[in-house]
């Protein structure tokens, strides 16, 4: 790879999933694996194999499916990790191991109470041991920011001997400033003797908002990797925004003088797909991926934009995927043309799923006029995500009458037999949700519910978000439908769908990278 | 003030309204910048007081009533617009006009038709003229980014002599590079001669998500104001965060060296407030006032950010505003209690708006158990922005029902005339939408439609926010209500009055800084 070539490696599946609420299904992360294997991501973190048996199915399924991006497990420097993530990653085409051990004086001796000559040890038996099952292996110094440069020097220096290809220096707080952050790279850059022989790699957090600037910092002291997430999802404030870093990369190569691999074009749909799927809006003023990124207010700006074009090879919103006509589908359209559109949105169906996702849209089609974009992706991912019900809706009927309690009347079939209540509430949604409670009783808590009509206009669908929380396991329902009611009820059964599936699992124990 | 203190200029009510539709009421604006004042923000740019009547009205109404702040109106470097920025600004216990010319090559060649020459001499002579109606004049140098660094160097000495105390150079199309952009600000700040007399400042917007990074980059350069918004509102992709400048500039005083004066317990209020009014969701993932900014996921991070207090003056949740216990008032509160409630909130409502409030909260608390600190702003945002209304919602009836095409019956007062009509649609919301539009005719279109749950449970208050277009005049109604329907009809209706009360103006003339 050339020298001035960025890796991008993408963790959206790992540290993104990390976020409270943002847990997915393997499918879930499977169909993100694509999109990000659409975008020519170089690595996929699909996940933390030895976390649990679901991390661990969703790392070997993506890696038995994904070709052109490597694949990546994370895993603590000791032996059971790394043979659980080299198991996962079996089947890969191109498999990483990323192992990452802690290097400062705090967590040295207070959480791994260990001396810093034996954490250098189980460094390099960790990483020899990975580079016998892979060939490409990363290694992480965790809390490199309270880290003694010198002993971060010294570990690097043996994880590169030992067979690391990649250091990954994270700023696991969000701390950072950049000029000085990039001075730290710098300098590690120039200490380590036998720097040469790896890729450095920066993965930093957002919570001062400078996730971005500081991974630009790093790359021009010499860093080649970045590691990012899509929306700059990850824990608390998240991590550096893929979107963000490959096009000021892009736009600003005058300045930075590198590059990546990354498909602009695919950004948006990526963005979207998962905002979706995690019920994590985007807001209208969020760089290149919010509905106001490319809005431009004024007549002085529009002008002032096109003579840009004179100046920077600017960036157009075309670039990231936006269009400007995003009709799509009618009444009339075929079963080819649907299948087609879908594959252009980066959906590949067949089978019984293509089945489910078409009756829907023939249904849709009678009641809202013209079909976007965004209401295919809503439609299909209720269609992927319900495949596995237990709990079905068959009928339910409210009123909205100022003045008068709503009473819900709802009728479910739960393993195939019919089951109905009827229940009072604060609203008809709130109705609604009781009576299907008084038929599952899976006495979940409520975390969010949260509403986006998907298109303009009044006859547009409403999708639906609820997230329930039972005993620590935490699922995101979505429905979608233009009575908004009824979308809230399609939401909460996924919902509790997926809880009721088992397969769902706790949070994994993250990682401090 | 000392050499190391950072002003703090907000622009939320000026370039943050540039957002498409985030258009607000002179009395929404007033609200803004009490909050803002609360806050201790340095300067408010309250408007461009010549773009409307709308506008001149707001940055008056804002002059007449802030105290503590600096209040400030932008204008074009022409005689009219300096005047009217006086006018507005006539009763400001602190005012500042500041004016703009465009000082690039392109901008002073095709928009101004000025040779060089000319454009010094209009910008002295409007400083000039500026300096003598208010004493606080700021300057700034429109297309910044592709002006000749010769040419910005000798208009801002000729500003300064004529009496500018402050020098703004904006990043307008937000593709500077923060190392990049530090150079450029030193080498003005070295090459001005009268440097020294006045403040620089810069206002940075986000297109490549760095508006952040390129402001404290401007800062370890030397300058000492920095322009930015509640939220990172702001054109396109927005502005600089305020929160995430302040939040960054308190928690690495160690590298930057300064301090700005912000309260910063204020800030969260101060978010909800701005999204509140605008309809723009922060997303769960935005830095500081994001949801999930201060949640912690694993053991292992609590663990570690307990140990960061060790080493940093690190930013808490508090600081910024975020509380553990948000329980606020229940069903037993007295009116005490809830105004007092409400002062702490940053609202202080007295006389008819107070006993609106008050009444819609005791009707709350017969609907929903808990009242938290959520459900009084919307409650009372809803009060506020009622006070006008010339259509009322009287009564509404609609049923969602599996298999039937919803029709909702609503009953409205139009200028104290009882009038009815039903209609059919798409779902309850669009058959009441359609019934409400059946029966003021006013043609608007709905261009966005946006729910969230205010708190958690199933019981919580739903809000909507409507926002319509009418012949190029945007607005957003808010509606609450634990009936998702009837909180959709008031948002509807909300948006109408607004429109109908006429005082809306279209998008102001937007300035290129």
């Amino acid at each position: 790879m050339s020298q001035d070539r960025v890796i991008i490696f993408d963790t959206t599946l790992r540290d993104g999933e990390q976020s409270p609420g943002a847990s997915m299904t393997k499918e879930e992360k499977l169909r993100i694996a694509k999109a990000l294997e659409k975008l020519r991501v170089d690595v996929i973190e699909a996940g933390f194999a030895i976390a649990s048996p679901g991390d661990f199915e969703a790392v070997k399924l993506i890696a038995d499916t994904i070709q052109d991006s490597t694949v990546c497990s994370l895993s603590r420097a000791v032996d059971a990790d790394i043979e659980r993530a080299a198991e996962a990653l079996a089947n890969a085409s191109h498999g990483r191991i990323h192992t990452f051990i802690a290097t400062s004086p705090i967590h040295m001796q207070h959480k791994l109470k260990l001396q810093p000559d034996q954490v250098v040890e189980q460094a390099v038996r960790s990483v020899r041991k990975a580079r016998n099952l892979c060939a490409d292996v990363e290694f992480s110094c965790e809390d490199a920011g309270r880290s003694e440069i010198d002993f971060l020097c010294r570990i690097i220096e043996a994880a590169i001997k030992a067979g690391a290809r990649t250091i990954n220096i994270p700023d696991t707080v969000g701390y950072a400033i950049p000029h000085q952050f990039a001075d730290t790279i710098r300098q590690i850059i120039e200490r380590v003797p036998n720097a040469d022989q790896a890729v450095f790699s920066v993965h930093c957090h957002n919570d001062l908002g400078l996730a971005v600037a500081n991974s630009l910092a790093a790359v021009t002291a010499g860093a080649r990797q970045v590691e990012c997430t899509i929306n700059g999802l990850g824990e608390r404030a998240g991590n550096a925004s893929l979107e963000e870093i490959v096009m000021a990369i892009k736009t600003r190569e005058d300045v930075l003088g590198v590059h990546t691999g990354i498909v602009t074009e695919h950004i948006l749909a990526a963005s979207r797909l998962v905002s979706g799927i995690t019920g994590f809006p985007v807001q209208p003023n969020k760089a290149i991926v919010g509905a106001n990124a490319f809005a431009h207010e004024s007549g002085i700006h529009q002008d002032g934009v096109l003579k840009h074009r004179e100046t920077y090879e600017i960036m157009s919103a075309q670039s990231v995927g936006w269009h400007t006509n995003r009709l799509s589908l009618g009444k009339l359209s075929g079963r080819n043309a649907f299948r087609s559109r879908l594959e252009e949105l980066g959906i590949n169906l067949t089978g019984e799923e293509l089945n489910v996702a078409f009756a829907r849209f023939k249904q849709l089609a009678d009641k809202k006029h013209e079909i976007f974009d965004e209401d295919l992706q809503a439609l299909v991912s209720d269609a992927i995500t319900e495949v596995d019900e237990k709990v079905r809706l068959v009928h339910l009927e409210v009123a909205s009458c100022m003045g008068e309690v709503p009473e819900a009347h709802v009728l479910l079939s739960v393993d195939g037999e019919e089951r109905e209540a009827r229940a009072q509430g604060s609203g008809p949604v709130d109705a609604t949700f009781k009576a299907i409670e008084q038929i599952v009783d899976l006495q979940t808590v409520l975390q969010l519910y949260s509403v986006n009509a998907i298109t303009q206009g009044t006859d547009s669908q409403g999708e639906v978000t609820v997230r329930l929380e039972k005993a620590g396991r935490i699922v995101n329902g979505n429905g979608a439908d233009t009575d908004i009611v009824v979308a809230s009820a399609k939401a909460y059964i996924n919902a509790l769908n997926l809880l009721l599936a088992g397969a769902y699992r706790a949070h994994p124990q993250a990682a401090d990278v």
